[in-house]
């Protein structure tokens, strides 16, 4: 009877494998998730069954097919099964004015892990206060993107062999960018890297995460073409338009930063052009053919370190 | 190859296992459902395959992630697959025009078992008449729910030890709360049980329930602080915002009834105070550490007896 | 560990199975499907294991519960698992502006296939385009509907033992019904079939179905009783109000065509009547119980038919 779903298992002591605000992860379990990944990744096309029996809840407060899809084929990848909300806020007890911890209490009767995507800044961190199974952070509003961060990292060292003593430039809405902002401070965490922060004075990054990482290690311009030349990566992000009050402060800055084959000539032949997807023009369509664009390499890494996300959050 | 799905398989000639309108569960199917819940509840933890190379479909007209997830949920632990339609009502044939009687027989033709919520009352009746497999209604409008009081039962049983001559007050909108009204009719089946009915004169339990229940066992009042020391029983309900004409309408009785930490006071040592959840501030978030506050321990029994009502269900 | 999923496996070279315009398909094509079809009846009530391990992602932009679980159910017969994306068009990153081809290639990282219905015609055609894994159209707008085609064929087949020198009528809107457009041009592949279509002026089949199969065989008419006692099939079809600009214009065109009992009564012994449903009007409910009313087992056959495409589109 391996082959189906065990009932919940009993309420473990042990404690719960959290993942919402990326400054919590210290490096060693930075490096362990990696490693993790690069093991699934060598495994790719060998049947996994290290989460057979266990049931994941995607709950997602914000519209996104990609990374529900990721973390959803990262679960029947490992064997697991999956209880979907594509759009919990209009389809759920939230409509009657539940709140998000009776939401997490009840569903964590019912599931093995949480992965949540909601729209305010600090969700996930709530969820993780009253749950009894690990909660994933999906994305809080404005917040955070920890599994995104991890995604990217893996990508760097996959393309570039290192996390250290990198001059990454990071492009576009600082402010509202939640990857953008969990892969500052990740990127923090290992010595010597620059941060290059190219955005327009509206959309800087905020002091949370600048406090965070001191200020020793970042460079900011709103120059993008100057920048270019010396980086090792250029990850470029979206304007983020639902984030803005008004489609009129929202025009005020898209477009503003366009990676075109003309900048690509001036990136360096070893670096790489990465962005978290979805993209909206900010990258012109001719660039995908350059072997340095990497974003759909990043895109398929987010299966392998989602599958080390999961099969860690629900291992004791 | 006990591993996968079988296609349907051919039409038999026994009697579907349909569960729809409460008032036809006879005592003993009840008790043989509360000993089946039992049972999966003892075996929590260990894999069980029972439905396994089975398909469920839940069809959600409203929405509702809490119940949709305790069904499916039940139906991966017991080893089956799911198809699911979070927004029916919006993504399916219904906005073309089809009436719910075709919709029933095709989904008839692809699953093993459907799963139904809808707002209108009668419409799991109307689909069971029509489907060539089980229907079970998880809601149908502000007509019924009969595995909420299910499970109901299950939890009284559970916390109290018996399910006769107990005094149980059903606090709120008892007119269109279904998990009430189907509630009322169940506890009435067993000798005994006196009901105390604590709502707005507006708001009052439909004569239809009232008919089948007898008079003799019903009291009613308005005065919920009058009534509660004596109790084995407070089931507190949200008033169901959408189910009025207007937000005017609503807000006459929005926040009548409030179980606070005062009232608790005057609940015996032994009774318990439940909630089908979700919860719109009809129970006061400091009430939860109370060990009477049995509501999350309810949710969880949902799981239990949705396995049992599935399994029954799907075997003929 | 033959029980659980496979990472992606390793990027074959083999050819894609793409199925996404009906006119590509050759005969014997169509007729291996078919044959496949017919062996997975065969076996139903058989568990079936060929899709143990692989990913099937539904991207439905339009909604569709019906066609989305069929897919859905031949999935899971076949031992697969799916990824499920009931509103793409809402519920993804298409809303913030994102190209379906950067869509299909993210998906494409996760999943070993892609069913997609796409509101634009020739959607699936560019998804097929992009894609490193199979694409199979599941409707694209007003252009085709191949699975529903082939599983019409199926039922022809079933019902009346052959594909050939058959007189089908195809009734209603013709001009928006891709059903019907992708059935006409299947059928023309087989010797000897006439169509008899029946549309008002302003829903004609359009010009492109009709250059392809050639005038020879078709007859046109808007007289629908005139028809009926010479035919082998019946096919009618609703009136596609969301492909309308306005109320006024579909309502000048529905209710045109009703298949009643009188009509059946026309209708040769031998003939079926199909539709490929949902139905709002167009057939009236007395007319189930008719033994040549087909439309349901045609549902029915909707299962087989997915079964046999989507372990086509991945079996290398």
């Amino acid at each position: 009877m391996r082959d189906t779903l065990a009932a919940p298992p009993a309420r473990t002591q042990a404690p719960l494998h959290h993942l919402t605000e990326p400054q919590r992860l210290d490096r060693s379990l930075i490096e362990q998730l990696l490693q993790a990944t690069s093991d699934f990744e060598q495994r790719a096309g060998q049947a996994q069954d290290r989460l057979q029996g266990r049931l994941l809840a995607t709950l997602f407060y914000e519209p996104s097919t990609r990374t529900r899809f990721s973390f959803e084929a990262a679960m029947h990848r490992l064997g697991g099964q999956v209880l979907s909300a594509q759009n919990a806020g209009q389809a759920t007890s939230a409509l009657k004015g539940e709140s998000l911890e009776d939401t997490i209490r009840v569903v964590g009767e019912y599931a093995d892990a949480i992965v949540l995507r909601h729209p305010e800044i600090g969700a996930a961190d709530r969820a993780a206060q009253v749950a009894r199974i690990s909660v994933i952070n999906a994305g809080d509003g404005a917040g955070h993107h920890p599994t995104q961060a991890l995604l990217d990292l893996y990508t760097i060292k996959k393309e570039l062999g290192r996390l250290d003593h990198l001059r990454v430039a990071l492009v576009g809405d600082l402010r509202h960018g939640r990857t953008v902002r969990s892969l500052a401070l990740l990127l923090a965490k290992f010595p010597g890297n620059e941060l290059v922060l190219v955005s327009p004075p509206g959309l800087r990054l905020g002091d949370d995460v600048r406090g965070a990482i001191g200020a020793a290690s970042i460079h900011e311009t709103d120059d993008l073409t100057g920048v270019v030349p010396r980086l090792d990566v250029l990850y470029q992000t979206r304007i983020q338009a639902e984030r803005f009050a008004s489609a009129d402060e929202y025009g005020r800055y898209r477009g503003i930063y366009v990676v075109t084959p003309e900048l690509m000539r001036r990136l360096s032949e070893h670096a790489i052009l990465m962005h978290p997807l979805p993209r909206v023009g900010e990258i012109e369509p001719q660039v995908d053919a350059d072997p340095r664009a990497a974003y759909f390499r990043q895109a398929r890494n987010g299966l392998w370190v989602r599958m080390a996300v999961l099969d860690w959050a629900m291992t004791p």
